[in-house]
């Protein structure tokens, strides 16, 4: 199987869409249309719709394992046919999970994620603050099956400044920075046919210099970038985290895309052309400012694929 | 409900033992007689014998979520029915699956598995990378719900290096002392009538100078040492995370204790043998190291509950 990150560019200039949508269930908040008919039903049913809609539009969907494992069995159920629903409609599948641990825990977690069993997602998003090592198992089943991950650098919260904004003695710079020299490093090895790794990284769109710092530190790598809308990060903010290229980064929105419409009673129709709408209007507004940003790139923009 | 920190520490005092039982599913490893009817039956019939054999030698068992979420939705029935198990044997469940992420998605964890729906554990391992706000709605839920959390600070792995020892520059000691220092803060809220707090810290068996330190800036914090036996970690070691009064930790061991049978073919009777004579020996072994380092500690020992 070809590399994630060439898979991941291919969709995005395909769909010259640098959008995901984040797949966050929250069955109290679903439009009644899909409701009633019990929890794994009503998350299967929501997110089959949600990806009809934007299946043309990008390259991925960000489904956030926390909102399922809260549905318990039922919603681990759920994640499984979500995931495999996205596949069918050519969409790749970002697991948010912010999974680690150590050693044999790191390679279960592997296994499960990113194996050919269990769920078999594209990529996942994990976290750093184990080391080195503990990202060994996640990097050895990306090259194996042409998997990524994204690990968490800086947050879109305030407390990202609590621990990840730390000056290390050794550097004088943030801690973040320490991470995202490891990371280029450790992504060398993953370095596809496009230039991009498949060893990416999170970055909140809610710290613009950072990103652009982070976007220096590690240039092969993809960026995911949160927090899009509902957290309050911008596509100026976001935009700082591509390269010159108009490649490199993928903003996601979840709430904002997904629960935007307001009226529990909406009718399938207007929810689908609700969420093709907010989806259309996020593109144009990403790939203006990355124009805005990279005067060079060669988008076309606004890039209004035809609904 | 009772406090976290108090129910543990009732269970540690009525069976003087410090030790607790790791449950990683490992499928292809379990004995033959469990095997051949499915992961879910197989997963399920060898935990519920671990804990036949165990439940009045320890306080608490710890399921790695990693190893059955690599079963897929299986593993995470699996995972339901060990927590009722656990808990219809009178164990307490320290789920250890390393979460965390940022405001309404740290909700969603902390509903999945310390809210009364979905995963109804007693506990959860959780880390701090993401900042102290990211803590909050965990926090929160072991208010409400009388449930604990055991924060990740310095593992036992070699890559714990990598970030939790870089020393910050404004207060010239590793990152893990920072952490260690606001979750001292944040415990102070839910410190029960034992004198402990529900918010605990999970530190690799190791490091015993650092424990001892982290002991020192978070008295009042229940530590879980992971990593006796099959990680090198010593109850030496392991002691270092206790306080005077031969509390404030439990060790943890899995692999050595549910994987040491050795031949596949062991009867039913022998497997059980073996995982209480392994937990027994643990016991004894923490409690003289215990009593070696804090000589005052009113701790019978060595301690072995009658067979």
């Amino acid at each position: 199987m070809a590399q994630f990150a060439d898979r991941l560019i291919q969709q995005i200039l395909a769909k010259n869409s640098r959008c995901i949508v984040g797949l966050d269930p929250r069955v109290d908040q679903m439009p009644a249309f899909v409701r009633g008919s019990g929890t794994y039903a009503a998350i299967t049913a929501f997110h089959e719709l949600v990806m009809d809609a934007v299946a043309d539009l990008v390259p991925a969907v960000k489904p956030q394992l926390a909102f399922f494992e809260q549905y318990g069995v039922a919603g681990m159920q759920a994640f499984e046919n979500t995931v495999l629903a996205a596949k069918q409609r050519g969409l790749l599948v970002i697991a948010d999970g912010k999974r680690n641990d150590i050693s044999s825990t790191a390679e279960a977690y592997a296994n499960a994620y990113l194996g050919e069993g269990a769920f078999d997602c594209d990529a996942l998003t994990v976290t750093p603050y184990l080391g080195r090592d503990s990202l060994a198992p996640f990097v050895e089943a990306c090259k194996k099956h042409g998997k990524g991950l994204f690990v968490v650098l800086k947050t879109s919260n305030p407390g990202s400044k609590d621990f990840q904004d730390q000056r290390v003695e050794t550097t004088g710079r943030p801690l973040y920075e320490s991470i995202a020299s490891m990371l280029h490093e450790l992504g060398e090895d993953l370095v596809g046919e496009s230039g991009y790794s498949s060893i990416g990284a999170v970055i909140g769109a809610t710290f613009p210099e950072e990103g652009r710092r982070l976007r220096e530190l590690m240039p092969r790598a993809q960026i995911l970038v949160p927090g899009y809308g509902a957290q309050g990060g911008s596509a100026k903010a976001a935009a700082e985290c591509f390269n010159d290229d108009g490649l490199g980064a993928v903003v996601s929105s979840s709430r904002g895309t997904t629960y935007a419409f307001g009226d529990p009673a909406i009718s399938r129709d207007a929810f689908v052309r609700g969420v093709r709408e907010k989806t259309l209007r996020m593109i144009e507004d990403v790939n203006a400012a990355v124009s805005l940003v990279n005067p060079q790139t060669p988008l076309r923009s606004p890039a209004l694929p035809r609904a």
